[in-house]
């Protein structure tokens, strides 16, 4: 990808920080310290990296306060390198402009609304009703369904599917392959046959919401599925008819939430994590990845329950000595018993 | 979604059950207690709703016969009033006409056989040698793959993908971003490289199959697939080649069923399940979600090996423990030697 | 799918190994030597499908050196007969040829190059600078993004989209609904919020790769996602940015990946396996499936971390066990020092 060459004074102008060194240093890029070149700028957050910084051929760094004197490089001082190395690259790589206009091979229903400052790619299908927002992009391959909304500024990847009745807020980000409105998994027992119960609720979600690639919204059986506002779902998620997913919460790939489940607001999810069903977790809740989530948690603060990776021999042997717990017990309790008759714990 | 309004008398006309109160009472849709107003009809199954049920606005309930008296409002008293609600909302709430027709943008391959009461949508491609049946829905940008079958009556979401020489059965639900028939995973090892095996089986697929978002369904290597009438599969599920799911299995999303395995008739899986390859289940067999599956279940029953999550510093411990377990089996054998001399369990 | 009939005295001038038997047997197809019809060969490879072997109706067997003698019909006696049954599954199965072409309803952009011996199929849209090489076979509907380069006889199923500048291999088979650059999971939080960073890095993938439907690989933050050549991907795998995969390494399907992960050649990593982000796996190493890797591995060898299934009550019971561990380690280690009065361990 291009992007335009910039003075560190100008980036210091516009986002804070102190120049040291030569202002009028250009960088056009942001890179690594490793592989950064005379053209980028790179970031040194972390004293694990101190033998990178050293070695870098990187134009300028971003460092700390702390770290104000550990290269001779020009750089930009700020309080949260990471954080400025963020708006720097978004300052150097902007998103690529919409160019207004449906492509004549996309199927527009006469019904629907499309803002003649939205761009709508080859093969697309709007059905009717549809409404799409201003400057809002719809990739090659995009189904929006019948009456469902997409708000100002919102990107949607190629072959991304928009179910019936759905709401999207403005300036979310949705990746290809994602599936925003399909029926929750709803089936009443009669006589040993599943019957399908009509999934009538909508998908609404918020603004300034990613969603990643391949990630499944289901909408709900009756009431809504609803996603916040400023909402991170990463790819290959899985979350259930009924879901409230609580604003600024990120979840990362392959996590699943079961129907009904609500989430607080600020939680992180790692990859894989589970959430059963009618739970609720509260705001501020970490989930460790790979965590399997059996009951709802009102305190915040991080859970997990995965057992890292071990050589086999080892875990089998393990999983043996776990299948003996019992027995284990039993044996010490007696052994207690035996020496003072009197101990019954646990 | 728009609904009809119809009388309680004729639901039960219909449906069985007791009308108590005025059989002239109209609803035009289904909600929860909480949710619903004067237009909705409302059920109650739970003892746990009982707040709701005594505060909800909802014009009309269903109940059982042991609650037929827990409301005044205008009810329906029968024998499962879960099941009795997702009829009435089947009735309330029928799956829109299918209309008939080609669209212009669809690519049929002439040997194709379309039902003329079949709808394909825009930019569907449907290969050489298919067959869509009588009534069949395919969504917008489907691919049929060469002679694969679609049975009379099946909906398939947009971007559905079938492979050649597939059969899916009739009435069956596919939502967006299936794939269905995909080569397995199958490969030989030749000199340390992998070697790909022709995957020359098919998927075959019974009537009334529901079929999530985004899930995978593997042709058979040689062998074909094969998922029996009425399986429900939920969104994001893998399922490897030759496998044969029994009818009116449930799974849950995110599980995954490695190849060659055989699952029973009337079992449910649990969401991210995951189930190892060559093995039997059993009928009526319930795994859990989250678990493991690593061996053979020949017995009907609930299976499980998730542990639940635990607050961060509690877990870091007990794994410690857990690996410390083969320290503490020695310790406590010692310690009974040490009494008795004797004793030489486990 | 039809396969051309050939003797297997053919087959053996092409593969070696040798005849046993009338050489001049027709087999059309390869089938399992329980599904085996007089046109098909099947191979013996296992103990445990002896009595299969005895009943099979099959025209001829593919058998070791060792098991010469353990069937009367024809057969071809090999050194691995699982990879000379891959062999000739290969033979008797070629891939379809490619119809070189364009599909009038595929959007070329005027700048892409497209090799007048690929096929590109209807719908597909492939943007500008993106450049597709000799044989190439490209499914209905696939995007092929910007800039982005598709190696000699590759062929993409239907519904693949690869995002801009990214770099496929020669001979690579992609699976219907893959995602390929899709952007990494990179936010850096700014008060309460997350702040996206653009991910600028491509994806790279070498000869030789195959990935299943549904995956995704995303593109680096900063450097690129490196998929090297031989490697093979299953179903429904999420690898996150950053992350090199290296050659010949084969990765079951649901399995997750977090970013910037390095693993090395000739790694398996089973079904729905999950490894951390930032970590490093050796070459050679074995991940059970559904095992959780939270450490880099630097020793070749098996890894393994699952509980397997267990009855329902049974599994409660050991976690209330595990539970209890802490107060089980403190009675041994009090009933230690009753006895000694020294013990100090663990």
């Amino acid at each position: 990808m291009q992007a335009r060459s910039v003075r560190l004074a100008d980036i210091a102008a516009q986002l804070g920080g102190e120049v040291v060194g030569d202002p009028e240093t250009r960088v056009s890029q942001v890179a690594t310290l490793k592989s950064a070149g005379p053209e980028h700028i790179s970031f040194f957050a972390q004293g694990r990296y101190r033998e990178e910084l050293q070695a870098t051929r990187a134009g300028a760094v971003i460092v700390s306060a702390e770290e104000r004197d550990a290269t001779t490089l020009p750089r930009i001082v700020c309080a949260d390198p990471y954080l400025y190395f963020a708006q720097v690259s978004r300052l150097l790589n902007p998103p690529a402009p919409v160019q207004p206009g449906v492509h004549p091979s996309a199927v527009i229903d006469a019904s629907a609304f499309i803002d003649p400052t939205a761009h709508i790619g080859p093969g697309c299908v709007i059905e009717a009703g549809a409404n799409i927002g201003p400057g809002v992009a719809v990739g090659a391959g995009c189904i929006v369904g019948a009456r469902s909304t997409i708000g100002e500024g919102s990107r949607l990847y190629p072959r991304v599917t928009i179910y019936a009745d759905c709401v999207i807020g403005r300036r979310a980000i949705i990746h290809s392959g994602a599936v925003i409105g399909a029926d929750g998994f709803g089936f009443a027992q009669q006589q040993g046959r599943w019957l399908k119960i009509p999934q009538i609720g909508r998908v609404v979600i918020g603004d300034d919401v990613e969603i990643g690639a391949n990630t499944t919204i289901d909408r709900g059986a009756l009431d809504d599925t609803v996603i916040e506002e400023g909402v991170k779902l990463d790819n290959q998620i899985q979350i259930g008819h009924n879901c409230r997913i609580g604003a600024h919460t990120a979840i990362a790939g392959c996590a699943g939430i079961a129907g009904s489940t609500t989430i607080g607001r600020h939680c992180m999810i790692g990859g894989a994590a589970m959430i059963g069903g009618h739970l609720h977790i509260a705001d501020r809740v970490v989930i460790s990845g790979g965590t399997w989530v059996t009951r709802s948690i009102e305190e915040p603060g991080m859970y997990l329950s995965v057992i890292p990776a071990t050589p086999a021999r080892e875990w089998r042997r393990t999983v043996a000595l776990l299948r003996g717990l019992d027995k284990l017990y039993e044996r010490v309790r007696r052994s207690g018993r035996g020496k003072t008759g009197t101990e019954n714990e646990e």
